[in-house]
Order: C-alpha cells, then sequence, then structure tokens
C-alpha cells in the first residue's frame, strides 16, 4: 500500500510526518516544492525541503515555521557586524545542511539524491524527493513587478500585491529520478495543507506529475480554515486574484485533479458547494497543534479513503 | 614616520598588533601573506589575513593561533553529522566572515578592499592588506608529491617531508592596490617572527615588492630561538631541506634583503656570524606570551632602528 503526499513547508510537513508516524516508510514517498529554492551567500537553499526534512526528523522549530529547534545564531549575529545581508536568517546548525547540500550539488550530486542521503543522515526514514532536480524558481508578479519568491515572502513579508505567478524553466523541467515512479505504484496521492499557488501548484506544474496523477485517487486537506490561512499568505492571495478565500475556493482550484477534499469541521457548510465539483468530501479537525494532531489526521485521512492504518509509532 | 610590517599568521600577527599599539594606526601598514588561502565548503578562505585582522581587533583565540575567542561550534558538529569534511575546524562567527568575503569577491570586490572595509568593521584601524588581490596558492612539494598548503598544513599536520615550495601564479601577480606606495613611504619594513618559507618568501616573491624594499631599512624578528620554532613546522622544514634549524639560518635565507636582524637573547652566540652578513644585529627577548610582551618587543625593534615610538596603547 503505497502513498505519496505532495508538500509545500510548514503545513504539508506536519500532515506528511503525521503520515510518516501511521505508515511503513517503505509505503511513504513525499515530494516536495522546490520553487522557493534560491541562492543567497553562495549556498543553494531549498526552504521547503529543509522543513520538510527538518520536521521529519523531529528537529523542526516548534513555532517558527523554519529552521531548526536546537539552533544557535552565532553566525548570523557575526554577519550583521560585518555589515553582510541578514534578511534570511540562517542558524548556524541550518548552515551546516546549505553549505554541504551545495558541496555535493557542486560536485555533480543531482539535489534528489543529496536530499535522500542528508535526510537519512538525520534518521528520516521516509523517502524525501525534490518535485525535480531542474531548478524551477517561483517569480511572484506583483503590482510591483515580478518578485523572485523569497524576495516576495521573507525580505518584503508577503505585502506586495500579487497578480499572478511564474515557475520559470519550468517548461523544461523534469520529474526528479523515482518521482513518476512513486505517483505510479501509489494508491492515493495526498496533498497537504500547503500553500495552493505557490507550494502545491509548482509541483503539479511540473511536466509529468499532473498526468501521472490521473486515474488515481487524489485527495487535499485544505489550508483554508474558516477563510484564513492558518500561515501565510494563501488567503491573502486567493483575495488579492479577486476569489474570496474559503475551503471551496481551494477544492475549485483544483477542479479536475481532486477526486477528494478534507474539509475542516467549521467549514461544514461548504460540504455540498464542493461535492458539486464531483469530489468526495470528509470532514475532519485539520488544525494540527500538536504531533498527535498531525497522527491523528493522517489516519483519518488514510481510513477516509480506506486504505489501512499501520501501528502509530510513539510521537 | 610610517612603518610596513610582513606577516604570516601567529608571530607576525602578535608582532604587527605590537606595533599598532605603539604607533598610530595612519603610520602602519601590514601586508599579510594569501599564499595559504584556498576555497572549501566553496568559501574563500584567507587563513592568515583572518589571524592578523582577529589579533588587531582583540578577537584572536589566545591558544590556537587560529580563529576567535567567542566562537561556537554548531556548525562545523552538524557538518559532522551530515557527513561533510570537518578536517577544516571552521567556527560558527568565522564561518560568517568567510561567507561575507567570498559573497563580496564574487561581486566582482578586490580582497584588497574587502579586507580593509571587513577589518575596519572589526575595530581594526591600521591598514591591513593582502600581499596582491591576484591567487598565489603555495604548494609544498614533498616527498609524496605537490600538496597544496593547507591539505600539507592541516590535513597532514605538516609530516610529509618538504624538499621545496611553488607559488603557482606568482610570475603574474600583482602587488595589491597600496602595497608598493605604502613600502615607498615606510621608513623601514619589519618582517614579524612568522616562517621564512611559507608565510613571508611568498611576500617577497610578489614581483615588486623585493625591489620596492631595496635601499630601505629591512628588519626581521627571528622566528626561530634555541634552534626551534616556536609554532608551526619552519624549523622541521630547515632540517627536511638540509639546513639545521637556527636564527642563524633565518638571517641567512634573508641574505641581502635585511640590513638588521632582531636575535633572541639566548641566540646571542650567533651574534658575529649574523654580522657576518652584513647585518646589524639586536638583542631583545623575542617570545610573546602576552599583549605586554607584543607592545615591549613593537617598541624596542622600532628604537633600534631609532623610530619614534607612540605612546603606548592600553594593552
Amino acid at each position: 500500500m503505497k502513498v505519496v503526499a505532495l508538500s509545500g513547508g510548514v503545513g504539508g510537513a506536519k500532515f506528511a510526518d503525521g503520515l510518516a508516524r501511521v505508515l511503513p516508510a517503505e509505503d511513504l514517498t513525499i515530494i516536495v516544492n522546490t520553487g522557493d529554492d534560491f541562492e543567497h551567500l553562495g549556498m543553494r537553499i531549498s526552504p521547503d525541503l529543509d522543513t520538510v526534512v527538518y520536521t521529519l526528523a523531529g528537529l523542526a522549530h516548534p513555532e517558527t515555521g523554519w529552521g531548526r529547534a536546537d539552533e544557535s545564531w552565532s553566525f548570523i549575529e557575526t554577519l550583521d557586524v560585518l555589515g553582510g545581508p541578514t534578511w534570511f536568517r540562517v542558524g548556524d546548525r541550518d548552515l551546516a545542511l546549505h553549505i554541504e547540500r551545495t558541496r555535493r550539488l557542486r560536485a555533480g550530486e543531482p539535489l534528489s539524491g543529496v536530499t535522500r542521503d542528508l535526510a537519512r543522515r538525520m534518521g528520516v526514514e521516509a523517502t524525501v524527493l525534490p518535485m525535480s532536480d531542474d531548478p524551477t524558481p517561483t517569480f511572484v508578479l506583483t503590482e510591483e513587478g515580478p518578485l523572485p519568491f523569497q524576495e516576495y515572502f521573507v525580505a518584503r513579508g508577503w505585502q506586495p500585491k500579487v497578480k499572478g505567478f511564474r515557475f520559470e524553466g519550468m517548461d523544461r523541467a523534469r520529474p526528479a529520478p523515482g518521482v513518476l515512479q512513486a505517483i505510479d505504484q501509489a494508491q492515493a496521492v495526498l496533498l497537504g495543507p500547503s500553500n495552493p499557488w505557490v507550494s502545491l501548484d509548482p509541483i503539479l506544474a511540473v511536466p509529468g506529475i499532473r498526468e501521472a496523477m490521473i486515474g488515481k485517487r487524489v485527495v487535499a486537506v485544505s489550508p483554508i480554515v474558516g477563510g484564513k490561512a492558518l500561515k501565510g499568505p494563501a488567503a491573502k492571495i486567493f483575495t488579492e486574484l479577486g476569489v474570496p478565500p474559503s475551503a471551496a475556493a481551494v477544492a475549485s482550484h483544483y477542479r479536475g485533479t481532486l477526486t477528494d477534499f478534507v474539509l475542516d469541521a467549521v467549514d461544514r457548510e461548504s460540504e455540498s458547494e464542493i461535492r458539486g465539483f464531483g469530489m468526495k468530501v470528509w470532514i475532519a479537525d485539520t488544525i494540527m497543534r500538536s504531533v498527535e494532531d498531525r497522527t491523528r489526521l493522517a489516519g483519518e485521512v488514510l481510513s477516509f479513503l480506506g486504505l489501512p492504518v499501520a501501528e502509530r509509532r510513539a510521537v
């Protein structure tokens, strides 16, 4: 019984961690957005991959949504004294991951191979794959012009109004080795509660990925609950694109791709509207405050699809 | 009254710090070996420049001879977990200097400009210059073949037997902007107690530097005391090249370049031999255990040359 999860950062990472706790490691492949990847201080940084790996390794900071819990900050403090760019907060331990990944990429290894090996060294047993080994940087098209994703997201605090997105290089990008095989073998593809526009759309845009999902059971957990995004700019972006943010808007966004939709109990009134999109709708408490919540939600979603849930791992 | 000091790492850096404490900042230029510079983990590392700047900034580790006193080690600990190369110990704060220097070099600034600015940001008032903005990597020619300097020095712990040296790219290297002017304006050029073979010879080998020193008062402080190097492989290299290590051997090595030589009191018996090389010989206690020692030795060396010593700064 194989399962594929598609993930961006925080919400998707928590859901993937829940899945890792209710599935045998060999049955779970997590395909992660790399549209946020960028070059910074000479390093290749992959924020969503890092958040997924740190979360599954039990190393993620419980509150920030990025970086590690056991972090120190000597590097960035000193960089500040030296007048270097400190807008992207890199911790001392986090730095080791960026520098070692960059070293191996420059030595000619693909991102997928480096990610698999580094994730294992951090104790992650499930397979974590970048959506592609090819760079496909996301540009946010704003009222002020196109902004590289991290500039929009971190440096500008997602304030400029969004008009659209461009996934540069996407037409020539190939799915990373293992991605299409994992989808092909999967009983179900699960879209975690990540930002539809900038986390999951890039994955679905990689040529071949959406096609591989045809005929599969595909379910999404809504990242919008009660009209609000739990974290990040998803709701703000819906509004700026002229769509009132709601779980139904998310479901509509994925029309034709999803067979099933998981709705938070607070959004129960949207059930029939989403059914109208040709999806089965399931109701759950989707907010993951604790590791127990992740495990429970992952188990419930598998149950909705009629998939067996393995013994729950210690949380 | 202008003075130029030539320096490698530890001993030269301590002497330069002594000079900085007895000379007005505008009168002191320190020209530093960059033959040890190398690329590591995607960063340009300049070990001697860093040691000089950290020492003058009061940030140097008092015992190791490299790195900072106020250091943390999260980065290298994590790099080890990730299976990365840890043979060159880089601290978290030290890393900021390497990364920021590399960032600015890649943006097109010369090493000399970056060094001057970063040194000032760390509170260094004297002028610190690399000998050249052009890379001139030192290779140690050993019985096992040529080794890049850091591989010989750090990874191999200076164990392979030395047959000679190669300063790659030296024939095309130009002195860094400001180097020839500083020598031209200087009343004296002072060679700190650094390794003659791998610290000072590279500086003297930069086309134009030795020529600029002709007719100047040029003094060296012996890095070999009682037949031993205070730190590092200088004595071992003399022996491997067939010369018994001694202060006189150092003086002989610089014959034709030096006008004056500072001998440690324990080597007093070599005084007449070194006079025979056409040098004035001065006796001092050259071992610098404390900041007071640096200040005293620097003041004494200036006095030997008949140069005025400024008010001593707080140590």
